[in-house]
């Protein structure tokens, strides 16, 4: 399949190679590492074997790329509003745009902009950062759960799910797109937020005993604002648990968005944080610790 | 009056020397700056105007100061186990003891160890902060609201405010404490947690508006909660927004908590944040803020 990797931080550039590795036309749209990239390649250094693509094919403008098949969205969220940009012109008739992006909303933008028939969302469980330019760490899990966004035919996004499949990744497709949104989520505002905010890793926050009772908290907070968003099936209370435990395995590890602090980015506070407090309070569910962890963060992210 | 000052921080320091410049009997019992006021008397500067008493009583333990009239008690809470070896010393029959200090159960603890007919508590809405040793540095108000704590006679509750009042405070006796206390409670909470937290002055946290609005929103919990102790009055609303208003005031003061942070001191974290959590809860108001807010600090407190 011919691919587009568009916003290539270590989710697009680690995704992007294992897709090129098994064959598909990739190209990726860059800006810091394009000129490792274009010169020397992409490295992939990950748990499950280091591996290089010494020839990668790289653009720093889509109008370079032209209409592709597949558009994967790996931008962060705080971009979104370069969506126009950077995706029309690799947009034809028969494109397909799939976003891998965190948080809630992205689906909703990009079908308002490009039509929902061509839009899949899938969540991805990854552990990676990037390293120096043309380097990319994967440091542990990568299973994406794939779904159709609203009318997009089931039979692409098996195609897609094959794809992925075909690349070595765990890709499952799943009926409830918004539930696998929202499992993440489960983990993104306490863990993303927390990390952020003390400037700690995973393991930091787990080992401390007021800070693992706070991750189970909000954690708690979120199934319950998740579970009254009309999902198929309700997240359990024990997911919470299950969570914990999974994430006592990750180590030090480093959320995205601690590195967006540490490297001054802006932080996804929109996707992640604004959007799920709204949610839930539409549907009933005031997400309190979650707001307060989001009002705490706006600070965080205006003294970057 | 012969005064023993315990607790040579900021607020002992300060209001020590203005006692002593009224003409009072005072001896510091003092650590940190026990060298530069032996030798050289010990300096404040505040915007009242600076003065310097060249002849200061010091002292490295209480046994050198002996029984005295009244015991100024100006301890960090999170040294109270050292209660009964540093005031133990300095109190025969006639002897008073007028807390200080910040947050919740001192007096209480205090009555245990010395008889609730000797103790009286005061709550100092004071911005200071010590300097190089031997000198304080007085940032701004000032005032301290002096009453009973249990059965002391409010003669001697009379002449200490007076005292007071002669040494340039501006002290006010008032018939309930814990209204005043929780008042304080009402400032600390929000300022001392969130500038501790964020590791940023007040003004930068009333200039952004989400923290400013968090801090609202804390303060209106500690109102809650303070209404719910039995007050003699409660206390209004509005009390909140006139607190923000008089922060507005205090530029870019480093609340006590967040200087202790500074200088790796254990933080007032019972005091301040459990007990009031307790308190409200005990009364049937859930300080959800103000604890989880409490356990972001727990886990500062721990990597400090």
């Amino acid at each position: 399949m011919r691919i587009a990797v568009v916003g290539s931080g270590a989710l697009g550039l680690y995704y992007g190679a294992l897709l090129q590795r098994a064959g598909n036309e990739v190209t990726f749209l860059l800006r810091r590492d394009y000129e490792a990239v274009s010169a020397s390649g992409l490295t992939v250094r990950s748990i499950n074997g280091d591996f290089k693509l010494d020839k990668v094919s790289a653009a720093l403008r889509p109008e370079e790329i032209g209409e592709t098949e597949l558009v994967l969205v790996g931008l962060k969220t705080f971009a979104n509003d370069s969506y126009q940009e950077l995706i029309a012109p690799l947009v034809g008739d028969k494109t397909y745009i799939l976003t891998l992006q965190n948080g809630l909303g992205n689906e909703e933008l990009l079908a308002e902009l490009f039509g929902s028939y061509r839009i899949l969302g899938g969540v991805a469980f990854l552990c990676a950062n990037r390293g120096e330019p043309g380097t990319v760490h994967h440091l542990g899990a990568g299973r994406i759960e794939l779904g159709c966004f609203a009318d997009a035919p089931e039979s692409l996004l098996t195609e897609v799910a094959v794809m992925f499949r075909a690349a070595g990744v765990d890709c499952r497709q799943v009926r409830d797109l918004k539930s696998a949104r929202w499992q993440k989520l489960v983990w993104n505002i306490p863990f993303n937020g927390l990390c952020t905010l003390l400037n700690a890793p995973v393991d930091r926050l787990l080992t401390n005993a007021a800070t693992r009772s706070l991750v189970r908290d909000i954690m708690l907070e979120v199934i319950a604002a998740a579970n009254a968003q009309g999902l198929q099936e309700p997240i359990p209370a024990e997911f919470a648990e299950k969570m914990l435990v999974f994430s006592d395995g990750m180590g030090p590890y480093r959320p995205s968005m601690l590195i967006d602090r540490e490297e001054q980015r802006p932080l996804e506070l929109d996707a992640i944080f604004a959007r799920a407090v709204a949610a839930g309070a539409k549907s009933g569910v005031q997400l309190d610790k979650t707001s307060m962890l989001h009002s705490l963060l706006q600070f965080v992210s205006a003294e970057c």
